[in-house]
């Protein structure tokens, strides 16, 4: 066993298991699409010709067969740890992370398809995620885990070396929680984009990772890469079948998976900063969405690109509306997403409607490059991703030493 | 704050949350039933006279102010330990122990929606339990958990003190959760008897620990309380809306949920065989009803008593067969089940159709005492439950000493 121990790292399973449940999801999911489709769980694709029902939401199937593989990947870190050496408080330690870490990534997934199901209100969409981050919250309160964080260069001769956030960590680690779920969630409504981002993200998360084993952070990478390598295999699995023209669609669920995901490795393994980074596209997407989630501009149901079945086309999609029955901050704000062409405003055949294209990265594309085919634009929205992800790795390891000193 | 922590002990902190959790489940069950109903997520009552939609399954939402009442207990029992003493390995496992717990519950809640969602089949039912119950079952193999039993008196001169069961310890554990889970999701059918007879069977097991605090084995049964306090709580609020005339049904969701909670706390709280005898009403029908599980006899797709509408009564129903359709075994199992009282077999207008009365305890006590009101055969049923507790205690306290030295 002992030689069984050496030869098999934890690290080379995880990588095994990872294919190994590639495949399983690669089999899994076409052949769960009748049980969907019997249970009327399925959507219809907006923007195709046909109107062929498409199995929603299949990010349940993936986010069990991920669960199922952590679950078999449970003792590996861990037995031969003890097996080898004797157990310590550290090691303990790590084991109620790494099962609090599962805990909330399966309480955000049924959370999430609870959501799919039962189509709950934005509100509580919001509360869910914090729900879901409350175990860790408690172990990280449980477990006397430091609230200190060290203080950038720039702002030291204020704040000192360091500061005890202390419940102020907490919400920042609550808002994490939340920010990641939802921001996906929002920077959706095309083809393969849901699964794409969060694998460009996943596969981020894995190379940040495996280049920072063996420095001083390896026990906090190797736990991130234990997670994230499983996640990257399924959602590898889903984007296939997410891809243009989609078969499945990925529901809340995977958005709510794939972001709980993200946010409880970031924080388990201390590079939150680092992994928010990588967020770049959805922070930005975000904040350009902020006048309509918070309807300061008027905001359709479904803010997705509009679908021109002549040319097979993805156009941007607007929102109309009278502007002399808006507030004066709404007219500001319309008039500045005009002014400085971050929005497309145009008069409609009604006199006195105008329709404002929806504040979503997707329609600044479209505004930008003009109406595409819908492949071509997951192809320019996940290229859009790649590329912050390496201007995230520049200022991780460049920029960096001008806040910290290493 | 030492103060504080010695005023209150988590187990009044529990009895506290979970009196608050009862009143959030009893506030929070109506106010979602025009979601449920939205969704589409009802189901009809086929033993009442009107077809009103009843939302089902109502167990997600129990399931879910449960985890979030434990999600807020969660710091409370090691806290305060780790406070005022400091930490030791000992409470780090049972610190794993616990979150462990509440993965396998979370677990299979998650799974449980999803069986109610898209009606899984039988042998995948089996399944799922099995999957949720495997972080208990690693994080039982990582700590080193003993896989020693003792042996009962009367076998001590062939096996010995103890036996090491090893591997076959895993499988039982791994049958108890697919058993605890499926019993009381075949026990079912009749208004209030699901959650009826979860809140007997918590109830007994809190007064089982409650009555053992104190004991050697008082670390196991204050951890049994933990689990079991709060589910007694969401599971009275339950019961009151399921109960005659119910105004909601718990669905699978609930029968697993509160199948797993049970299993777990039995394994964890080192009193499975104890917890097992709480079980006698659902082990007596699973016994009874394997001849139709596993289609020895012919199964209908419900075997829910049949409703009278003119007396508005509960009677036997009925399976329909062809006994020269049957093979010899299954002929010889009918004649059987006739021959001594346990069904009742009658002839069909139809030549050569014979109808036998399914295989549940549910018709036994329909058959013994005739056809009833409904809320009068849940209230007999759960006094079976009760009685058989009381049996169970008379069998864990007195009897016990002819098998086991205490
Ligand atoms: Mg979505
Ligand atoms: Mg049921």
């Amino acid at each position: 066993l002992s030689l069984v121990a050496h030869s098999f790292t934890p690290l080379s399973v995880c990588v095994l298991l990872s294919c190994l449940f590639f495949l399983v999801t690669l089999r899994l999911i076409p052949s769960v699409t009748d049980v969907f489709v019997a249970a009327k769980m399925c959507g219809r694709d907006l923007s195709k010709t046909t109107s062929n029902p498409i199995p929603e939401p299949m990010g349940v199937v993936v986010a069990a067969a991920y669960l199922v593989c952590m679950f078999l990947f449970l003792p590996f870190p861990f037995y031969y740890s003890w097996y080898l050496q004797s157990a310590s408080t550290l090691l303990h330690e790590k084991f109620a992370e790494f099962i609090c870490a599962l805990l909330c990534i399966c309480c955000m997934i049924f959370l999430g398809f609870a959501d799919d199901v039962f189509n709950l209100r934005w509100r509580v969409k919001l509360f869910l995620p914090t729900v879901a981050s409350l175990p860790l919250l408690m172990v990280y309160f449980v477990t006397f885990h430091s609230t200190t964080i060290i203080v950038p260069l720039p702002l030291r001769p204020l704040l000192g070396l360091s500061v005890d956030l202390g419940v102020l960590y907490y919400v920042y680690m609550g808002c994490l929680a939340v920010f990641c779920t939802n921001a996906i969630n929002i920077l959706a409504g095309v083809n393969g984009l849901e699964s794409g981002q969060s694998l460009v993200i996943g596969v981020s998360i894995l190379i940040n990772s495996w280049y920072n084993l063996g420095t001083s952070q390896h026990d906090c990478h190797l736990f991130s890469l234990y997670f994230i390598i499983p996640f990257v295999a399924v959602c590898a699995a889903l984007t296939y079948y997410n891809w243009y023209p989609a078969s499945v669609f990925v529901g809340d669920t995977f958005c709510y998976f794939a972001g709980m995901t993200f946010a409880v490795v970031g924080i388990l393994g201390h590079f939150s900063k680092t992994m928010l980074l990588f967020f770049i596209p959805q922070v930005a997407n975000f904040l350009f969405s902020c006048p309509q989630l918070f309807k300061f501009v008027p905001c359709p149901r479904h803010r997705m690109p509009k679908f021109d079945p002549v040319k097979n086309q993805l156009g941007m999609s607007y929102a109309a509306f009278r502007p002399d029955e808006l507030s004066f901050t709404s007219r500001a704000l319309v008039w500045f997403f005009r002014a400085f062409g971050l929005a497309h405003v145009r008069k409609t055949s009604e006199a006195g409607v105008v329709e404002m294209s929806n504040l979503t990265i997707i329609n600044f594309v479209l505004k930008v490059c003009g109406p595409m085919h819908e492949r071509t634009l997951t192809i320019v929205l996940l290229s859009i991703q790649g590329a912050c992800s390496l201007f995230a790795f520049w200022v991780r390891y460049t920029l960096v030493k001008y806040f910290y000193v290493d």
